[in-house]
């Protein structure tokens, strides 16, 4: 009995030594966040899609709440300050700001609304081609140029940048909608709901896929306690392992498959009847 | 063999004979969907939360897009037309007209966005306090009265209603921060992502669970394969069983427990000794 007490007097004591070491720790962690600073501008142009944008903006803005201000939030746009309409007739946003590509931090790129095919004035298609046509797709460009920045897509804003050419030969996802349209504008499109080609380049699905994109942004500038707080708060869990171009590459059956076939195929037919 | 082609042919006749019940049946599901019009009413207050409007806004949309119209869905105000701003400073949205509770259909009421507790100008209950002062609730009430509307919630939209005693009796469900508020106003909490209490009001839990409750009208209102081509584009599947008040009763081992425990502390303590 005395040699269990013993040990507690020990145990206490080696944590009476080791608490102020650890909370020493922790008051440098917190005053380094304290320090941080992540400013984050969401892109509006006409048509733009309401949940791409808000979905993230509101994950941003609560983040920015826990974090008492480490990060900050606004909505731009091409033009600088003005109302931008959203698509499929839906309400306006005010674009509080010029979206400055040498501001450092993070530039999100929405996707559109509007009818998923065709050609018509109100299709996705139609809709993210004229904001290309407005330059914004140049301006992100330099941000590409920017170290100290991070661009991250939502939905159809990959194919937005997919259009001018800056996904190139990078993994990205988009609406699964638009993956074909991905590929065929040269990038490597990866079935997955968040995707990191490298940390200055952050992609998300389908529209709701923008939460997912927003939280790992937040976990990965705040912490994982920052994050998760937000989730808890929103009644959401963020979905899906973000891919990134590291780690163990998986056995491609399909391809396999194809390969198998295509060599039995070109066996002479008297062979495959035996 | 021949048997074989006898059942096929007698098969092919059958289906020849139940092909045009079977098109007609279709045509005339197809002809009532066509002249379903469900209109959906999202009422903005100053500091209503942006994600709580905007999740059900765009479901209803994309909804009111795939069925070629037979849902519209517009923002409004107590005051009428007027730009709102939404809570934690963010972006105002445009109401279009003026709450109208005596129009058939749905009416949806959001929370506020804020600090999640305390009573500070920018705290959540200080914000549907205010919204409850300018006479909102009086509003929902006459839509409570009226058998053609459908009165839905997210969020803190349940404790907005709960705060004038709409909420009485009934049971409903909010954020997961704020179910003991709900119930200290006379609701009856249930854990789920949507509380149907009965067919005219429909209550959702945290922020995304707006989601749920959209997807769960549309599919109430305009059949399973629109809510789930909308759930497609979106790349989000509706979660969670909706609670209804029907069907069997599951045990309450919690309340089971609770009660043998104070069942055995009422014994004598020498029984309890054995």
């Amino acid at each position: 009995m005395k040699k269990i007490w013993g040990l507690i007097m020990s145990l206490a004591l080696v944590l009476t030594l080791v608490a102020p070491v650890a909370s020493a720790d922790a008051a440098e962690n917190k005053s380094a966040s304290k320090n941080k600073k992540v400013h984050v501008q969401i892109v509006l142009f006409d048509g733009f899609d309401l949940l791409d944008v808000l979905a993230p903006y509101e994950t941003f803005a609560a983040a920015g709440m826990y974090s008492g201000g480490a990060l900050t939030v606004e909505l731009v746009s091409l033009e600088g300050k003005r109302s931008v309409p959203s698509g499929l007739n839906g309400p306006a946003l005010e674009a509080e700001a010029a979206l400055d590509p040498n501001r450092p931090g993070i530039i999100l790129v929405p996707g559109a609304s509007g009818k998923p095919a065709g050609n018509s004035k109100d299709s996705i298609p139609n809709i993210l081609w004229q904001a290309k046509q407005t330059g914004l797709t140049k301006k992100i460009k330099q941000a590409f140029d920017n170290k100290d920045v991070t661009v991250a897509t939502v939905c159809g804003g990959s194919l937005l940048l997919a259009m001018d050419g800056l996904l190139k030969d990078k993994h990205a996802v988009t609406n699964q909608l638009g993956m074909d349209t991905l590929a065929a504008a040269g990038a490597i499109p990866v079935n997955a709901r968040v995707v990191e080609d490298n940390p200055r380049l952050v992609s998300g699905g389908g529209v709701t896929s923008g939460l997912d994109v927003a939280l790992y942004l937040v976990d990965r500038e705040l912490g994982p306690q920052i994050a998760n707080e937000v989730e808890t708060l929103f009644q959401y869990e963020k979905r899906g392992t973000v891919w990134q171009a590291e780690g163990m590459t998986p056995i491609d059956f399909k391809a396999n498959q194809d390969a198998s076939k295509a060599s039995a195929e070109k066996q002479p037919a008297s062979n495959i009847a035996k």
